[in-house]
């Protein structure tokens, strides 16, 4: 039984668009999320979205930032449902504006949520999510047949603490795991995996601000991140990945099994 | 150590592309995806490319189409590999255009090992994966707080095929299962499920050519998908979500904990 909408006068024409920027660099926005920009009235934004995204919009519309930095909520999220349902019930074109992909780690269902139960009409422009992104700054694919066929996406910052534990659970060989925002979360994270059993020597990388200007990558293990993130500087929003690979017996015909492949800038 | 460069003679200026042309609506493609097609002399693509997409190259440009189907492999990898590298040794900008994300499910390995290995210049350009158009289909994201925080991303065409027996592992509460290309293997993902005590009303939802003219979505159950999803005509190119909430008991303050707000097209 969803709540009754609410009595208040809603002017025609109005609408949501929670709309996905991509990982930073303003070409890896998608054809749509321009669009929806484009024709915006009002736009709330966050801290990580490239301010040269909000030049597409039009310059008589309104740009609203509502972003939060790690443990420091000065947008609470209520307060960004409601006012985006306002901005809509007058008619106006809202775009609710996430980093990456608006499905991934971005409270999207606590805005669309407030939209249904107002009645306004609302849709998803998905996005490139930052591990794509971070991956393709490392020159590696998230996946390799035979070696990682999998890819865990978590975030470090639950609502609740408890997703790392976790983590020992997913640590299967044949994966991935893709962290976001896991620089503050690195002895939760060696435990959990050193605890799943997998040795100093798991490979892992590390890139800072994917697709921007100041991106920054680094390779270093599961024994040696702890002290080689911080000394270089990589801190959020930052993308960790864990590669957790089949023993080799199993890999056959992998035309690049060799990770001094990886490309570091 | 890697292989010696090839000694054949290679002209200047060639350079190899990885695009990700995202899940199928045109305008989901990015800036800098189009940019490379734009660029482009000679053009890779696959089957599940929107062929509107090869409108942004150039009238002179190459246009190779090197698309499998499941189990008809016209154009083996190495095939492939040989002649993105054949045409870049000649000075050319190639793009080698992938769906999604190349980064995800697309033996990008092999390719930028082949790349590497003849000393030609290669980039990954990320794209928005399938799972994430599928999900903005639905309206839903794919984590939700204090419910699924997680997102396992798999993939039920491995070669070996053991992908899906892992899933059991990863079937953790707070996850949700994005299973690409999976509606032939029904089955198996049920097994895999039901053996890791997942109880029929476990919520399913498909999404066939997410983002597509012939886009599909259905709402089911892990209990009903297997006669269901064939009914319905959910077929492949697709993606299953599998939801495997947290118990009610630990979810608190969730602003929409109800799936009958789920959008079916």
């Amino acid at each position: 039984m969803s709540p009754a909408p609410l009595s208040l006068p809603r002017e025609p024409g109005g609408h949501i668009a929670l709309v996905g920027a991509g990982p930073g660099a303003r070409d890896l926005l998608t054809f749509r999320a321009a669009t929806r920009i484009a024709q915006a009235d009002v736009i709330f934004y966050d801290r990580l979205v490239d301010p040269a995204v909000l030049d597409i919009a039009r310059p008589q519309a309104d740009r609203i930032y509502v972003g939060k930095a790690v443990g420091a909520n000065a947008w609470p999220q209520d307060r960004i449902c409601a006012l985006i349902v306002a901005q809509a019930r007058q008619g106006h074109r809202v775009v609710r504006l996430k980093s990456g992909d608006p499905g991934l780690f971005g409270r999207a269902e606590e805005e669309l949520a407030a939209a249904r139960q107002a009645g306004i009409p609302v849709e998803i422009v998905p996005g490139v999510t930052a591990a794509s992104a971070a991956a393709a700054a490392l020159g590696e694919p998230l996946t390799k047949r035979g070696e990682t066929e999998r890819v865990v996406l978590a975030t470090a910052t639950c609502r609740d603490g408890d997703g790392l534990p976790d983590l020992a659970a997913c640590a299967q060989p044949g994966t991935t795991l893709a962290l976001y925002m896991a620089t503050r979360q690195l002895d939760a994270v060696h435990a959990a995996l050193a605890d799943a059993g997998w040795p100093p020597a798991t490979r892992v990388t590390a890139v800072a601000s994917a697709s921007c200007d100041n991106q920054k990558t680094l390779q270093t293990t599961l024994g040696a991140m702890r002290t080689d993130i911080p000394a270089q500087g990589i801190a959020n929003p930052a993308i960790l990945f864990v590669t957790l690979p089949k023993p080799a017996t199993e890999k056959a015909g992998a035309a690049n099994p060799a990770p001094a492949l990886l490309q570091i800038g």
